[in-house]
């Protein structure tokens, strides 16, 4: 029940209307009795830096969920950004501190480190191929990086896309061998499809099905179906596999706990959200 | 259930702890299926200009609930003002029009008219005496012109806020007779109090009540108590009288047919309420 007494997260983007999280933050919050809503403000891209600047100025703020189109651009509108949010090259989570400042951070990545993590997957000294270095791509690189894998290998149709992504890699994790490749699947510990690709009905796949071993850990960011034909295909093969809406479930406790309101599970979410996923 | 599609009602001012109106307005709209959601936002008075603009640049907001301290401000923000909200000299709510210009109006007096319709005060020809011409009193004597009464005499410790608002009442309605007097309230078939005296437990009461004649009908805009000590004195005296959250009932429907949502009465109002009044 809002009052004046609620905290408010803001949910800026645009379009609105596709928004999920509130359907997922707010019954959680319920749950728990934590007095917080999340809240839709649609802002057009030439509106948000001074919309940003208003919103934060809101006494009962703590924090926003940012989506697109200003993922990118909230990286210089905020007084620091983490590491994973440098290399991403885009924010998705706001924090107001006490002292004001606002704080980025990238939780796209976590996400998905988090399920992997969950589902058994061994970070350390583990051989990844990310195709596509666009805001997803980057993001689940950075935390790959941030979670001590070996190497990773990038690959993008724009080529200065990935070029910008290993140069950012390796300013801050000098250690990891990064390298700029093809779409091929064979022979990595991990393969993930950080595109687009799949979003549509007659999308090829990503990659070459048949290049792909059975060894391998395929992870998927599409979540307009929750089994897309890449994730099928692999599942086929015998590959372990990670869809795009675990990614999400994982990625909102660590949400609750960049905003200070404790942290939840993946089951937890999925059970008190009051859409279909 | 908040979503992408909500429609977003601002309740903007400061400190917003003590705000009622999302604990009435969001069960109606509830009750009645309607998508839309009134959510506080805390704005101090020196970022209220730079909020307003950004705060109606979000694509899913429709209007605002306006109080303290930004009531007056709002004059000058919108681009255009109702003949109540310019005599007034105050704005309670802001329509987004269609074309994306800012319609301001004050339903402070419309509710306190509202209720006294409803409890069957006749205005016309009646003599009216406004104790306090502050934002609420300068309300009430505007709307007060608008229902067509005879006769307005304010009266405030502060002769010029009085002086203010006779002009502005004269400039839109030559044809009421307007004066400053004291606050004797012999005499009138209607008595205000739009003072704040009755919101502390040892404030005099605004006139000396044994000059109140029982045929005169008091109306209170204080609602810190259902029944203050005003509103006590002047029913033991026999009077008819209107208490300060009946205002408050009464102008919501007239915010809900002003945002476009229809329309409702204090008891359905009364009745939803999530909070004791």
């Amino acid at each position: 029940m809002i009052s004046g007494k609620t905290t408010l997260i803001a949910h800026i983007g645009y379009p609105t209307e596709g928004f999920r999280a509130p359907m997922v933050y707010n019954p959680w919050f319920e749950k728990h009795g934590i007095d917080a809503v999340v809240m839709p403000m649609g802002v057009l891209a030439e509106d948000y830096p001074a919309s940003l600047q208003a919103i934060f100025k809101f006494t009962n703020i703590r924090g926003a969920l940012v989506t697109m189109p200003h993922k990118v651009t909230t990286i210089g509108l905020v007084d620091e950004c983490s590491t994973t949010a440098r290399i991403a090259g885009s924010a998705n989570a706001i924090l107001k501190r006490p002292d004001g400042t606002l704080l980025g951070d990238m939780f796209d990545g976590t996400g998905f480190t988090r399920g992997l993590r969950r589902k058994g997957f061994v970070f350390s000294g583990a051989t990844c191929l990310v195709i596509g270095s666009g805001g997803v791509g980057s993001a689940i690189a950075a935390s790959l990086a941030a979670e001590g894998v070996a190497s990773l290998a990038l690959c993008d149709t724009h080529t200065l896309s990935a070029e910008g992504l290993a140069s950012r890699l390796h300013t801050y994790y000098p250690q990891i061998e990064v390298k700029i490749t093809s779409a091929d699947p064979a022979g990595y510990d991990l393969v993930v499809n950080g595109t687009p690709l799949g979003m549509k009905p007659d999308d090829p796949l990503p990659f070459d099905i048949t290049r792909l071993s059975p060894a391998t850990f395929v992870g998927e960011v599409v979540m307009k179906t929750e089994v897309t034909p890449l994730v099928n295909a692999a599942r086929e093969r015998g590959c372990r596999t990670q869809v795009g809406t675990d990614m999400l479930f994982e990625m909102i406790p660590a949400y609750l706990e960049f905003f200070g309101f404790g942290t939840s599970t993946p089951e937890e979410l999925r059970s008190v959200a009051t859409i279909q996923f």
